[in-house]
């Protein structure tokens, strides 16, 4: 009976089963401040992708024949730490286990009254973070604004539009499919959304989506699809870059329209971030994403798989764009 | 006797003799609060080559059949302005005519006995604002950082490289000879030089020339020695896109790498911009320059070409490389 899961392979391209080993490993018992906690939802994220490879980013990369980690929510069956009793729900970064020992560091106790547990991993966690932070902090966005979000029925692509909407922009999102771009305008209140899928000339139907130009482009693909927004690009425009998921799985380094004779011309600005940049800004973005949760400002949509077995078919299928919204492992 | 000198075509590619045409203009008489100014030295830019294609940018596109503009320092031959009286020199956007009547508005006076003349054109005008402005409000230089500079034996390059130093950061500078590296290091005090031209792997020897990595690198030519580049990106690194010169001659819109994943991983900074979005800073940035130049701390190259009638072939020779420091006609 495997209860955890290895990297066995670093992938090459997009992975693939045979990359992930399932195992059977003793859980233990928990020593002074720590707890014993069951995995109930875990997380599968594009990011964890770069962690595949063995490379210096800004996370270390994972180690071969060590269990993978990505954040859970999981209850406490057993606490040796004051603060934490039987029964409790926590979110963190923790192993692909059904089962484990922690130390409380880093971990959060989370309210399932509140909000369904699996929203901490999404829109109440590092993805509505992410998004609230990305948008705002390197954003800028500014009232009457052009926004356009790329994988924008994705987690985050799906937070950040509708807080652009919250904040008075003008919203377009790029996305896979004619249900995707439905669910977009329908449910998320994105002012317009564009299939790239089923679109020929991307250039053209982004100068059409956005008459006034793009103030900000919330990028979480990278690609063709980001190549062709540059043309519509307004000066002093920012770009946010979130994610390259087009480009995550490439075994050579991509090749990309050249970025820099736009960003001149249009005293453009592009930036790079990961969340825990802004760690400082974490409770006060958090607090705001949970009151417009409340006051149904916010909507989510989540894509729940069923079994902890199935969470390397899950991450897989991310890159297929089979999810709508976070997608999540109910282990 | 032509005195004026015109965009006769828009280049294709590398700007050629045949798309300026000199011809001879009326010269008028100034009206109320108008000047009589002959041009003494005209600036040379690569960014003028943008403004020679019909597309919008930070700046109209020239006319064809109207005279090319640009930064010029003159004599003022006849004033009805109080401000100003015959004998004054001033710079500022001029025609390029050998002489011309002109508003004084965005036009300052130059002082003679503080600089030489052409300076106004260089590291006490445009070029050193830009250098100065670009590095400190988008590089945000931290003593002890690595700084890389391309273009570095350019007008901006150099310049850029030196406050470097004077801020305490170890200074790399690219450039296409040894002539002109062996002038980065004894002239302008840079640590070391890379000569692209002569180095067949630019990645190897930008990783050996900045064994720390590089905490911002400022662009001034783009293509593929700023694709090597991304490579050594420290994560919070900053890079100042100042210009693109590689690719300005470019018919097609160039490929290069990729840069999101680079700065997704690295949480980097890249930022297009142009001097003149820092406007409010003029005059402290100006002061600072003037004070460096007479503590000695600054020292500027200049490559002087004779004659009103090479201002065209002084312009296309940029593209080339021809020049060291800044490249100024004496009229």
């Amino acid at each position: 009976m495997s209860n955890t899961i290895l990297l066995n392979n670093r992938p090459e391209g997009k992975p693939q089963e045979s990359d992930f080993k399932f195992v059977e490993q003793e859980v233990g018992t928990p020593g002074e401040q720590e707890l014993l906690v069951e995995a109930l939802y875990v997380s599968v994220d594009p990011y964890l992708r770069g962690r595949m490879r063995d490379e210096k980013s800004y996370v270390p990369p994972f180690e071969l024949n060590e269990p993978i980690s990505s954040n859970i929510v999981a209850k406490v069956l057993e606490s040796k730490h004051e603060n934490f009793k039987e029964g409790d729900y926590v979110s963190g970064n923790m192993a692909w286990k059904k089962k484990q020992v922690v130390s409380t560091d880093n971990l959060q106790k989370v309210n399932p009254d509140q909000a369904p547990l699996s929203a901490y991993l999404g829109i109440l966690g590092l993805t509505g973070l992410t998004a609230y932070l990305g948008l705002n902090e390197i954003g800028q966005p500014q009232k009457g604004e052009t926004l356009l979000v790329s994988g924008a029925a994705g987690a985050v692509g799906s937070v950040v539009g509708q807080i652009g909407k919250i904040l008075g922009l003008k919203v377009v999102g790029i996305a896979g499919s004619d249900e995707k771009i439905e669910m977009l305008t329908s449910k998320f209140g994105f002012d317009g959304g564009i299939n790239y899928k089923t679109t020929e000339n991307m250039k053209e139907a982004i100068g059409k989506a956005c008459p006034d130009g793009v103030d900000i482009y919330f990028d979480n693909v990278g690609g063709e699809i980001s190549d062709a927004v540059l043309f519509h690009i307004n000066k002093m425009a920012r770009i946010v870059i979130c994610g390259a998921i087009a480009v995550y799985n490439k075994t050579e380094t991509p090749k990309a329209l050249a970025v820099q004779p736009f960003l001149v011309k249009n005293s453009a600005l592009m930036q790079g971030f990961i969340v825990s940049n802004y760690a400082d800004k974490f409770k006060e973005a958090a607090q705001q994403l949970a009151q417009w949760l409340q006051e149904d400002q916010l909507h989510y949509e989540e894509t729940i798989v069923e079994g902890f077995e199935n969470i390397p078919q899950a991450f897989i299928d991310l890159f297929d764009g089979k999810n709508k919204g976070k997608m999540v492992v109910k282990a």
